[in-house]
């Protein structure tokens, strides 16, 4: 009951922020997305692919959330790479190098005993992969996505047929106005809504989140750090956190607990972006990211007259 | 009683936007100011200077709302005039011309009936000319100030002696990374809180707005507009509504209070840019007003759990 499949990449990462650098450290959106989801969804399953040099702890590290990894391939090659880099106002990843390796032939399987979850999420992979995991699936309860500008400009078709077939979109606000075609997030969220998903969660970084559907609409603050020491990641973090507080709460889209999702995916990403990798999600506590949802709603809270 | 004293520029602007443009219009920072204080403050008193060009009719809109207007010196020449064009992402006026004329020469000069004024805001002039205003008042409750990029530029000693004498700093996201020197918006505003004044509000346009002091932190929501039709004068509406709210409150500078005053502004600008020059105000009702601050009360609340 209530099982999230995930679908995405696990990859190394080396990144260079002002603040340090990491080399070849665990990553990837479905790393990321699974490990925030594990803190609330009764049961995370992860598909994806790594090459026969992927470090054993990693695997062990996710096991330990009690995350099921039956569906991570192991294939003849090298694990995905991808090397970025931070300027002084971290707004933006300049990608160095991205070596696919095993995952430029990834074909998602899903596990037999996967193909009945009752949600699917999406993370960020070719919508042309997202919709071959749809295929594979029978009718989960609902299902998510995530994407990037990469594939906005490569292959918008195949990403318009993704929005057809999703409950809820994740997109950050410079590909939203990339993909809308527009500068107002407010019409791009409505535009992109409008394109199949129920919902569109536009996610803004240092300024909070953004959730159109259902004819509402909800404006989350960000959690106010003075220093984010590492961006990558936030995304698909928030996203995990996001749908597995909806998985937890048996898929319950009711307006207040969308709110409380974002909230939950807001509070989630706040921890990633303190330390590269999973370093401090490896740490964080029920207790600590509770006091940080308080915090979210006592640093947003006002009295009408 | 909470007599509330704007000192600023009053102009004739001539803008261009994709939606349109408009020659001559009426402008100026104490305009927009003054304009949306009078919906609060029970007296606004304007300070500046104008030619002998400025139609009269001005002065009668700014009379119609009450705002006392025997501080508006007319000197011999012309009226100050700017024009400026937004590209189609409205976040950067782009100054095409400026002719300071009558506002060259320009002293503040406040008249003696106002010089005992509760409230003081000094809206954005040159910041030697905010000092001069300060040296003639005789011990406001409260005073606010404003500011642009060119004075941080030009003479940030000047404005800093200013933050020392000011309760409130209103600045915009850029600016407030650009006088602070860091990225990180929440080490800004902490930066520039430790600079003098008791309260510093971040403007960031779409994003909402940010209120540092006294140990709290409110970050509120934008009112979602899907079509921003010229930002011009957005800044000085939120400022002077959000000045005007708490002259109302004869000062009352509270946590809820300065959270509603935050609200009060927010929702003010969202009706300025929805039409060129000070349009949209003239028809503004106190209804409309109070119905937009209940919309950003519902989209932006949550319950946790």
């Amino acid at each position: 009951m209530n099982e999230l499949l995930i679908v995405g990449s696990v990859a190394l990462d080396s990144v260079r922020t002002p603040f340090g650098e990491v080399t070849e450290a665990l990553g990837g959106s479905a790393t990321y997305a699974s490990y925030a989801a594990s803190f609330f969804a009764p049961e995370v399953r992860l598909v994806g692919v790594v090459g026969e040099d992927f470090p054993k702890e990693h695997i062990g590290l996710l096991e330990s959330r009690g995350i099921h990894m039956e569906g991570l391939q192991v294939a003849k090659g090298k694990t995905f790479r991808w090397a970025g880099a931070y300027e002084y106002d971290l707004n933006e990843a300049h990608t160095l190098a991205t070596h696919l390796n095993v995952f430029e032939t990834f074909k998602p399987q899903i596990p037999d005993s996967y193909r009945k979850s009752d949600f699917v999420f999406l993370a960020n992979i070719d919508p042309e992969l997202q919709l071959s995991v749809l295929d594979q699936v029978e009718k989960p309860k609902l299902v998510a996505c995530d994407t990037m500008n990469l594939w906005i400009k490569m292959k918008p078709d195949a990403l318009k047929r993704v929005l057809k077939r999703v409950d809820f979109l994740f997109i950050n606000d410079g590909e939203a106005r990339q993909f809308a075609n527009t500068p107002s997030l407010v019409k791009a969220g409505r535009m992109l809504e409008s394109w199949g998903p129920k919902y569109v969660v536009i996610k803004k970084g240092e300024h909070g989140a953004l959730l159109f559907g259902n004819n509402s609409f909800f404006s989350a603050p960000a959690f106010p750090l003075e220093e984010v020491y590492d961006p990558t990641g936030a995304g698909d973090t928030f996203a995990g956190g996001f749908f597995g507080y909806v998985a937890k709460q048996g898929g319950d889209i009711s307006e207040p607990n969308l709110r409380r999702a974002v909230v939950f995916g807001t509070a989630m990403a706040s921890f990633t972006v303190e330390k590269f990798s999973l370093e401090r999600l490896k740490t964080l506590t029920d207790e600590q990211l509770s006091a940080r949802v308080r915090m979210l709603k006592e640093l947003s809270h006002f009295d009408t007259p």
